[in-house]
């Protein structure tokens, strides 16, 4: 703990993802005054098909 | 907020999907009274395979 | 399955959040066309103080 | 009820996914006294890329 | 990782959450050929009003 | 979306909540390239009781 779920959008490399698991990771630690190796981080890709803002999916939202 | 996550058995077409985004969203405004907006909806498919019921993956029950 | 789960914020009367679980089972029916007893929800309650958006809790938004 | 969740590194063969199934519904069957049809798991299979712990991804740190 | 999350109707002993956490654990560990202290469960305990099955919540559906 | 869900133990003050929520905040946005009013985030607070690791609740692993 802590245990910490991002969902977002697919697609991103695989360098950014990279970059957001290790700021992320600093950013818990720096706020609770943890060891980082407590902070395990899940990323769920979600594609836009599968995510709904305001009743439409974020696939017809973007076309 | 709300935020709705859906977990369901992977394989539904894209149309489906914007119906089940549609309706659940529509059925959330009227329930709590609030903008569309506001509603974000994750959609999670799963493979029978990654699903149990009563210790069983659905993939064995269905056959 | 489908297993939902809503999280919002907390407060609600019961009266309320029955309404939002017949009416969500209810739009998860109509869109997937599967018997109602499938259809399980979980509400998530959660505090102002909790819920981020933006960088600030919804609590200090409000305000 | 109860719903269970397992996040989980992706690639177990079939067979081991279906006796983590079978496992850890007979544990919950036998903690809570339960008819095991109560019983619902959804295994999440994520890749190495996606799982960081200690602000890294898995798949940096098996390399 | 293994990351598991279970959401169960509230009011277990405290006894009673100890034998579901061992004996969850267990099972994936025996399922899974891992070190047990791979293992992270979090119970999510839920009141009968937010749970709902079939449209209706347990709370009325028990009496 | 992104859509974070961050599991933590109980007993935190709310500065330190709002800590939390600010910097993970920030990270997302400085590490994904959006605008910050698209990061939610959503504060599941645990008893130690209700968190397992390698088969033990936290609260008899302190003591």
């Amino acid at each position: 703990m802590p245990i910490v779920q991002i969902s977002l959008v697919q697609g991103r490399t695989p360098e950014r993802k990279e970059q957001l698991i290790k700021k992320v990771t600093d950013a818990i630690v720096e706020a609770l005054q943890i060891p980082k190796e407590r902070v395990h981080i899940v990323l769920n890709e979600v594609t836009k098909e599968n995510i709904g803002r305001g009743g439409v999916p974020l696939s017809k939202l973007d076309s």
